[in-house]
């Protein structure tokens, strides 16, 4: 078998794939506690979210915070996000990119029947002084039932 | 970057939440084979699992076994413990909670509607010498769709 | 605290986990895609595939991408495949076996009503010249909603 180039190395990576994952999972668990302060917290300061074509683009942590907060008062009642397939790609020690599964359950303040979307989270991830972030996060969808939102990214299948 | 403070002490760290990721595993894939003997040998000796305010919680690991066996031969023709969002935090080198994310899917004998479940887990694991053991399980409710147990300790937003 | 034997083989452990893992995500990330020639590089030469008792199963890597190009041309007009509860046990440094969980969604050309499937990737992988392989699937179905195949390898509940 090959040898390991460099044990330490190898092992900081493997904690860096940890810290990124967990971070994603502490994402989901604070929207689905309706924390938007919690969330943003988990951003860079730069931080540029892409939900949807159908709205502009969130730019900074604060912008984030306050649109967050109103989606997550007055649109849900509940919601479960149920991420899966976490893939990690570093870009140098301080970087990296992911592609992550979503299947989220949403319940509706206005009694819609509940929404069903499938898709895939695109993030950048940005090493700082208070460790990993998210700076850029992407939604592009495989399906969806019932789903709020009337237009998306959809992924292009070949 | 900054160096790891114990290169030994770090890979056990990762050992250990590979270990207790795989327990949860292994719990339900057994819960979902129907083989309540081998769930129960998971359980610490004096284990307390909590699945709702509509049950007494159920204490040791001889009273799971037989109160898991009712529930899987009576009420399910088949379920799908799926969990995802794994984060666990260790409390010493012996003991760790998690917060885990759970859709599941039940198929009734009597008939009724399939039951969808989007919980948590929130988990103390112990470590034994016989390994990592589920020591305290309670199941807290995002939402659910057609599901059996009418209580449930549901997850407050805020 | 027991000592790791041989922390070197631990780490290398540790990252063939991660290698296998990742494999049998980029797996679902190409089907979704509707990529077959990318799917078809993660298999052996000699792989075989086991879908279902309905269908024969596949053999090698040429009828593997032939047979999954026709299906997922002809057969979805959307997938998601969200694989969770990954466990894996090694057979030597080289070879493994894996049990997954699947949570899948289809919408289908044809109009039919979407198909949900839950059910585990039974899995044996190989480490190549070109590293880890899906040599072998079988898919083992736990319950299914309007999904497409009439006939599938049913999980027995004890």
């Amino acid at each position: 078998m090959e040898e390991l180039p460099d044990l330490a190395a190898t092992v900081r990576e493997l904690l860096d794939r940890h810290a990124i994952t967990d971070l994603i999972y502490t994402y989901c668990f604070h929207f689905d506690n309706n924390e938007p302060d919690r969330i943003a917290a988990l951003f860079t300061d730069d931080v540029v979210l892409d939900y949807g074509p159908d709205r502009s683009p969130i730019h900074g942590r604060a912008e984030a915070e306050r649109r967050l907060a109103r989606g997550l008062r007055e649109v849900f009642a509940a919601t479960s996000h149920n991420v899966s397939n976490v893939r990690l790609r570093f870009d140098g020690t301080d970087s990296c990119e992911g592609v992550t599964y979503l299947f989220a359950w949403h319940r509706y303040h206005d009694g819609a029947p509940d929404g069903y979307l499938w898709a895939r989270y695109h993030h950048h991830f940005r090493r700082t002084l208070g460790g990993w972030r998210i700076a850029w996060l992407q939604l592009r969808v495989l399906g969806t039932v019932d789903f709020h939102s009337p237009e998306v990214y959809p992924v292009q299948r070949a």
